[in-house]
């Protein structure tokens, strides 16, 4: 027999780390709703023709097809089965690769159509529309036949959250802000989000002098300067053909020094000849103008010229946050405002600006901080139990009261027929399921009227009279 | 072009939708965290041989096989590529098909085994073993490549909850006062959770006459009675060869009336010869206590002897639920001792009891019922912006000031640049959104020092100071 096993690259997500992953996940989704986000989901398998000539050759190699069990069975009859399935797009399946085609799909799929209004009553369904702008979060999985390895995982968490329909620098703030609060509420001593612009970096480029046929190349050498020291950058260039001179002139702009205003500065001053670069550092300006309202302490935040992102859809505003944690950045995006045209097959053609947040990343980072010590365990009392319950017995009822006021609690379930377990067995469970306050009920206490409250940190134990342990345990809980 | 679409049996959940979805698993995970229920989550691809042989023959015919474009490529180039793909179970992988064998599989790997504590601070690891009894619960999307139909997709949730490792039939109760705590949360008016046991319903069998070889037979008869009458099934049974006396010794008791005690108490005086029927008779009793012992509501459950459910590997008690909605059971479940063993190849062996809640199920008879009409909408507040805010501007810092609070709140994003809206398109998009109050700060007001707060739902407005709102609408949404 072999052993039981699953795929590399997935994971079982065991109880004390399914149990951060939610704490994590309900921050962020606390934080989206607060500023009015809604929540979208879309099914897992997607039809091929949406996802196919969206993520580039390299990228559609590592989609995963969905075949369904009776298709392979009738295929062993096909002799030409597999190339008849290869090239029958629309009614192949895939599963779903991101999150973003899927959105585009359902922006051309709804943005433009009314639909019953699920919230109407039964029978008064009026006719609804997406709401524009359209401001949606979406936590699922995605999948990705890549080879697996540290932090690269086949199936793993996307959070996006993206405003579609709105031209608005506001967007860019608000989403600056989300990402700011998530952060800091998840207890991140320090971070910054980093910010610049599609349209100041390719002014920039032309104003150096670089031809148009490499502005990619240059764009995707100095995406590297997260990784790779500006010589390294500069030689790259160089070795790819760029003039020096244009090279001088890109990274003395590049290399300006200050705080994001003194940036912006210098960078007008440099590149006052060029009318699409100072587009883009005039909306810069004004997206700082909107998160210096909303009070965004200014050092979670910074304009950093050599931020590029390697995705070519990107036409404006470009953001990635970083923590102290040694990851990588933990999310990233920008304004797309052509995206959701194309990834809709022409359907819908609409502005549009996002984050995506990578969850693990982000709870590595967490990890790598000792962050998440403070995420409480789920149990919070354990209920022992030294009788056998019978009719009206008083641990269950106790139980029952502790739960109406919301603490989580459990009591020890023994074996059946119950015989009276020892201590050590109960305190063990305790232990296991690292509750704090273990109630101990033994015959003794019940006949005088209290109950023996045990603390598991710090070992302590007290007698408390029955009538005040649930406002006791209240307190201890709750606060 | 294609039109765009999703595969039939899948579903986009919108906004609106998605909303009322979260708001009800919300409740679920809270009860079963109150009971110190712990998440699990396992990948959605299994290897092929963790699933084979689990479902029946009929159900192995609705997995889906997952395939990366990798390997589809290469089989191009191979002749006998998809027989050979089928006869190596061990690398084909597959979508889940229910998450009970994944949690077989994840018994079977972890159950004896530590891990390292996530919970423990880096570097200094405890070992750690799943909790025993563990108690989770796993709520996740399943796959079957059925044919669509009303109430009936390719990709549904499942909310799992069970209890591995202990024969106390304080579990079978405790998952009963779940089941009954999240229904009285939900605003069901009324529902029932029958149940029966499985050792009552083989023993009366037994007892009545009918033969071993028809046991099956006679199970999966009664079974139906929730959909066909008592003389429907007697005609099948007698069809099937059972003999006369015996379906009727069998329908004597199955036809027992009153309440749970009643029929239990007459059940035991004909079925006194029947040990293995009393022993169940006997768990119920227990059962039936330990519910008492917990004061939950005697009408919210029933011993329904007429309750077989299909599947052939439960052991001991068994649940359903039904509620006023005809939408069938929104969820059932039982004891299924053996049934962890054989689903974990043999690499473990413990009791378990557990039930499952069908999302789509559940939804569907809430909104019957006319239920999820108290959703409330995700956002709260708009605030209307009228003058372009540069620096420092009301408008947002008002917004920070009521999201501080935890009122979700939405800007008026606008145009860019800003261009004063007409106030009929912001209170437009309140309407699309279902936000009911809407701060209207126009030049005026601002200058005065004051708010106009309308409230959308009865068309009233009012002004208000600008020292004032945040309080007031504090108490407003948050009451």
């Amino acid at each position: 027999m072999t052993e039981l096993g699953i795929m590399g690259g997935t994971r079982d997500f065991l109880p004390q780390e399914m149990n951060r992953r939610e704490y994590v996940i309900d921050r962020m989704k606390q934080v989206f709703r607060k500023y009015g986000f809604e929540p979208l989901e879309t099914p897992s398998i997607e039809r091929w023709d949406t996802l196919a000539g969206k993520y580039g050759e390299e990228g559609e190699k590592l989609i995963y097809h969905v075949i369904s069990s009776g298709k392979l069975r009738q295929g062993m009859e096909e002799p030409n089965f597999l190339a008849n399935y290869l090239s029958d797009a629309e009614s192949r399946l895939a599963l779903r690769y991101d999150l973003t085609v899927p959105l585009s799909r359902v922006m051309g799929m709804y943005g433009d159509q009314t639909y019953p209004d699920p919230t109407d009553p039964k029978g008064k369904r009026q006719l609804r529309k997406l709401s524009r702008p359209f401001k949606r979060y979406q936590i699922q999985p995605v999948w990705r036949g890549d080879r697996p390895g540290a932090g690269r995982y086949r199936e793993f968490f996307q959070c996006d959250v993206d405003v579609i329909g709105s031209e608005s620098l506001l967007v860019e703030a608000e989403l600056v802000a989300i990402g700011s609060e998530i952060l800091s509420s998840l207890g991140f001593p320090s971070f910054t989000i980093r910010m610049n612009h599609r349209k100041l970096l390719t002014g920039l480029i032309q104003w150096s002098g670089i031809p148009k046929h490499q502005e990619a190349v240059a764009l995707t050498a100095v995406d590297k300067l997260d990784k790779a020291t500006p010589e390294e950058v500069q030689q790259e260039l160089l070795a790819k053909n760029c003039a020096k001179d244009a090279v001088e002139k890109l990274f003395k702009v590049i290399g300006l020094e200050g705080n994001s205003r003194e940036v912006l500065a210098q960078a007008q001053e440099l590149l006052a000849q060029s009318p699409l670069a100072l587009a883009g550092i005039q909306e810069l300006e004004k997206v700082l103008g909107h998160l210096k309202d909303y009070e965004i302490p200014e050092q979670n935040y910074k304009v950093d010229l050599t931020l590029a992102r390697g995705l070519d859809y990107y036409t404006g505003t470009i953001f990635e946050t970083v923590t102290p944690a040694k990851v990588g950045s933990i999310g990233g995006g920008g304004r797309y405002d052509r995206l959701i045209h194309d990834l809709s097959n022409g359907k819908i053609d609409l502005p549009a600006v996002g984050t995506s947040f990578g969850l693990d990343r982000l709870l590595t980072a967490l990890e790598m901080l000792d962050l998440l010590q403070t995420v409480p365990p789920i149990s919070e009392v354990l209920v022992t139990r030294f009788t056998d319950p019978g009719a009206a017995t008083l641990g269950l009822s106790l139980a029952k009261e502790l739960r109406n006021e919301g603490i989580h609690t459990e009591i020890f379930y023994g074996d059946e027929p119950f015989s009276p377990n020892e201590m050590r067995k109960q305190l063990g469970y305790a232990n296991e399921k690292k509750i704090t306050y273990v109630l101990i009920l033994g015959p003794g206490e019940i006949e005088s009227g209290v109950v023996a409250l045990r603390n598991m940190n710090d070992r302590s134990q007290q007698m408390v009279p029955l009538d005040e342990i649930v406002p006791m345990l209240k307190q201890l809980c709750h606060t």
